[in-house]
């Protein structure tokens, strides 16, 4: 019999695990809450327990696997198999995942950044077609991504690879970024970046708006209530969107003129505005991108939701196959 | 006795070549003129005579060789071995460089884009230091790049990977760029785009300057003379190398912000202003980095010079160096 893969996909509220066959379909899937109490110190613990109950409950043992993978928030280092400074599971100090795992279920393991591993699944089985040069942008709470480039996931020098959200975009006068710096894309299309663009533009527009009255009131405004005033016809919400497409096309654009990628995906909570933002982004993208780019990279919302990090968490484990 | 690799950097003027050990050390060197009469049919030809004569005269033969690698101007198919459109040489046709070299010579071939092969031969034995990650920009009369990723040339899915030139910098009110679009890295950087960004600055500089006069009188001003004015105290010269400076900053932090590479490094000739442009590119790159990446990427200028192409070109043909 064809051995699994497991993936596990670790966050600050829920950790989710998959079962997959080798070429990624996912056979069963389930999740935890993640108790990050005590410093984080029960997540290990609770993940190798949840495997360890469902694997009987599905009367499967470690021999069936070929290997697990993670992906984790936080700095993870994927030669030591561990993670540091991921704060949204109270995880200070340096953790020894990997070794914890391998030691309890005698399975080989693999881990990486929790943005990297949802480029790997859109890639492998979702928007990406498995094509070796591959951009993935998640535009959430903050926007993150993972780049794969002639087949090989860009970690850098220092990790920091696929900092996409951290793209300058507004290099004058941009909004301060919780990096650091200023006018990063973070700023204004993340999900509070969308409302925060929206603030600012509301201060010049005259005409009627509900969402820029409600913005005035000092109303709680979302990114999804901004695309929804758009696609209902509203001229103040629809700059927004405009401006925010703007500024991704400039981004996804200058992305694509230095490593021409097959595909540059968007995924995230903002992507579910799917074709209405994508349209806008790709407009953009025609404007700024090189001749021969423009005509051979394409703009796509990602295919996997939330499945896509354990689908790119289970690719990792990928590289234990025995051929 | 250990084999050689044979590099040829094909240019519009000249034909470089070069006999290298297989750790980068050139043993040789020479240039022929590069003839680009009637359709440039007479390049392919004149470079294998010219290799020829040159084996003869050291004493070597086919089997002193690894293999040979080519840059060159033009579209390239490095599968087929072909050259398009590579107008510099007057090849508007497919040229079958790989096929002619291979069967007169009967050493294994590879060959790359000019860009791409300088790149190469910047990591390996100049200012990169063989690093994985590893990004070169060159400034010359138009601005091109090389990015190598995770060990890897990145061409991406049509082989426009790298066109580093076209990275939008000024996105609402660029120059008008060659490929069609506006506010290119290149129209603001390459050696007529200082002159033409120093055009626009005279516009609204008040105070005394040789150069402003210059360029406002219509003299004949390259990027040379700003960058030696702008070091001898010139403050509108200086205010030039400083606005290039920031343009060079924000595209090298921002393909660093996504690709951390262990470092940037520029080269071609207006690369010639050294540490003088260097500190400049550093300080806005500085700003607009992610803070990880400004601590792990370097900005370093190009150590080979013209040689940076006979050896990277040389470099493409260690795959073919037998274990």
């Amino acid at each position: 019999m064809s051995k699994k893969l497991l993936g596990i996909d670790l966050g600050g509220t829920s950790v989710k695990f998959g079962i997959l066959t080798l070429d990624g379909q996912v056979q069963e899937k389930w999740a935890i809450e993640t108790n990050i109490l005590e410093d984080g110190k029960h997540i290990v613990p609770d993940i190798i327990a949840s495997i360890k109950h469902r694997l009987e409950l599905y009367g499967l043992s470690n021999d069936d696997f070929a290997g697990i993978g993670m992906g984790s928030p936080g700095a993870v280092d994927r030669t030591q198999k561990t993670v540091t400074g991921a704060f949204n599971l109270n995880w200070a100090e340096t953790q020894e995942v990997g070794a914890a795992i391998e030691a309890e279920l005698g399975i080989p393991f693999a881990i990486d950044n929790d943005a990297n591993v949802a480029a790997l699944g859109e890639r492998w089985v979702g928007a990406g077609d498995n094509n070796p040069d591959v951009v993935f942008v998640t535009l959430g709470t903050g926007v993150g991504g993972g780049i794969i480039a002639d087949g090989s996931l860009i970690h850098g020098v220092a990790g920091a690879g696929g900092e996409i959200g951290h793209i300058i975009v507004e290099p004058e006068e941009g909004f301060d970024c919780t990096c650091g710096n200023k006018g990063c894309l973070e700023t204004v299309a993340s999900a509070t970046g969308v409302v925060r663009l929206g603030r600012l533009l509301a201060e010049n527009y005259e005409g009627p708006s509900a969402i820029k009255a409600a913005i005035d009131n000092g109303d709680s405004v979302t990114s999804k209530d901004v695309f929804t005033a758009a696609a209902a016809g509203d001229k103040f919400a629809d700059s927004v969107v405009e401006k925010v497409g703007f500024y991704l096309g400039l981004a996804t654009a200058n992305i694509s003129n230095i490593l021409n990628p097959d595909s540059v995906i968007v995924g995230g909570g903002v992507s579910a505005a799917g074709e209405f933002l994508r349209s806008r982004i790709e407009n953009y993208f025609q404007k700024f991108a090189f001749p021969q780019v423009k005509k051979s990279t394409k703009i796509k919302i990602a295919e996997l939701g939330n499945d896509a990090g354990i689908i790119g968490a289970a690719s990792l484990a990928r590289q234990f196959i025995e051929e």
